[in-house]
């Protein structure tokens, strides 16, 4: 079983976050004129420990699949809960959207049943014993009874931990998290309306495309799952037994032990950013390892990037979660650093700089 | 000399845009969950005629370049004139922001010299005869008078019009305006202010970075320029010489002309976007051959933009031109194309639709 404080968390190296931000200063444009993208290339080298930083060319998205006992209880999904096993074969086949994406930019997708609610055979014609790892069939339903125990919660970190582990031993240098499970933005608002203090009406969306009906429903889960997980603010782990899921925990393993690693991330959606906030609280400066790839339409997501100090870098209305707005962002993320080393600079393009 | 009249303009494919949308619905994820880039497929499939749509792979960015009158005479730049032909130079090494950004998507980079100012052998060692095409040194300084003649005007838009032919004749799929000229913010306001109605002090913003006097400076030179030019807001080409220049001429003939081709365009910064809102006028339903790439924080960038009906992919606070928030938004644009193109439907998958 993995040790939870090692190795150590440590901060992305200050001295190449300064160097990029002086080379910016040096490139042929103005100041500033390359907006975001300047702040990005200076993270990159800070992450990557090296000025100019070099472009993620071996990124991976895991995609850690669960169900989620209130869409099956309290219904607050617009599909049935049988899809994410469906969608797992889906991942496993290459037919999704995080697929596609991954594909676009050449990264690995990992698919990790956590958490499914079916029986464990269901993939092995395409991946034997593909749920060998697995947690538990579904999470409690957390309106009335809790996520798991703390010894499957311990159980889920640690798988995420030796996910993160083992692809950056392969030599993985972007990290992703994705996200499957239907009913799954229930517990993501739960945990992040818990940890920000938000309302649960300030914090709880549409999810897959609900109804009005169904959102109140939703909204009544996402009120009884704060009130039973509010006594855990302070105490991440038994906050996560108590109204996140299996593949929330792992997640949050993964994410905890990616920035041990000194292995940079791309948040996705909402429910990655409630397993971030859960994860900062437990490991306290693991955020800087870590940029926003996209801005959800769930309120919950915008609402966990504040707390987080994080800006995302695309807003284009997606709510698909599986890592696909994360990997929307890679692109962006390898233009700054692109542009930091390649460009010329006034000196040795012969551009004179500003007049003052 | 071309005809202004042929090819005729034509819409981008109906049907193609109805059977994205269709085969949107079909695909495994929630309606809706692509978000923008649902919309964003279907006008990928009109501009093409074919559903589903191919990747952009042959895109080219050309940069026209030109000086201003008003940098010179007004002092509305925090850089020096001469910098315009430095940067032509850097271009034309691969030394610029446009360079690298096209080469992380495999773009063409072409730089015409529409109007710089200075001696025309300055890149002759780089590029023999580069400046032959020029059409004049500088335009006027439009606070006092006119950016060129009618005639300059009609080679200038011919000039454009003739690269976009060329460009499409070799089989490039995507064209991307971009823009060097310091000083070039200025007219881009005027005209942007002139076609919206808005004020001067609403429309015109800090460009390259200049200081409050400066921008004092800016914004008299802009009133004065919209006073001289609103008198043509129903004649486009005198407009074009009388607020304009000759590098925006020529981008305008080439904005125009690609859809006359039925090439897609993707639109760039505050330059491009005036210039886009200027094409308009002279051929109304050009707009729909666009995609806005980004929101530059010009604030005739908005402007225009929400006058066009164009809603930017990107938001990321450049303001550099040269065509790099169009260069950054062609990722997004192909993710959209790949989706719709790559992704499993729900019977194929065998994934469950919607409850209701």
């Amino acid at each position: 079983m993995h040790d939870n404080t090692e190795p150590a968390l440590t901060e992305p190296d200050r001295l190449a976050h300064s160097q990029a931000l002086a080379r910016q200063a040096q490139l042929t444009k103005p100041a500033g004129a390359l907006g975001r993208l300047e702040a990005l290339s200076a993270w990159a080298c800070a992450v990557q420990g090296a000025c100019p930083a070099q472009p993620f060319e071996r990124p991976a998205v895991v995609i850690f699949a669960g169900d989620h006992g209130v869409a099956r209880t309290a219904g607050t999904s617009a599909y049935p809960p049988e899809v994410t096993a469906q969608m797992v074969l889906n991942f496993l086949r290459g037919g999704a959207a995080a697929n596609v994406l991954a594909g676009q930019i050449g990264a690995r997708v990992e698919v990790v049943d956590v958490s499914v609610d079916c029986a464990p055979e269901y993939a092995d014609d395409l991946r034997p014993g593909f749920a060998r790892d697995r947690i538990r069939r579904s999470s409690g339903s957390i309106d009335l009874e809790d996520a798991m125990t703390a010894d499957e919660c311990r159980r889920a970190l640690a798988l995420g931990r030796a996910i993160a582990d083992r692809l950056v031993d392969e030599g993985v240098d972007l990290l992703i998290p994705g996200d499957m499970g239907i009913g799954n933005t229930t517990p993501a608002a739960a945990v992040a309306g818990i940890l920000t203090g938000a309302r649960p009406d300030d914090i709880t969306g549409r999810g897959t495309g609900i109804d009005d009906i169904t959102l109140v429903r939703k909204l009544e889960t996402v009120a009884a799952a704060m009130r039973r997980g509010a006594q855990f603010h302070g105490d991440p782990d038994a906050l996560l037994a108590c109204v996140a899921s299996p593949d929330m925990a792992a997640m949050s393993g993964f994410l905890e032990q990616a920035a041990r690693r000194r292995t940079p991330v791309v948040l996705d959606g909402v429910v990655s950013c409630a397993v971030a906030l859960v994860t900062r609280e437990r490991c306290p400066g693991a955020e800087k390892w870590w940029v926003a790839g996209h801005r959800s339409t769930e309120p919950a997501s915008t609402r966990a990037l504040e707390a987080l100090g994080l800006e995302p870098l695309i807003d284009l209305g997606l709510r698909l979660g599986e890592g696909t707005g994360a990997l929307l962002a890679v692109p962006v993320i390898n233009a700054a650093i692109l542009t930091l080393s390649e460009m010329a600079t006034f000196a040795s393009a012969g551009v004179s700089d500003k007049e003052n």
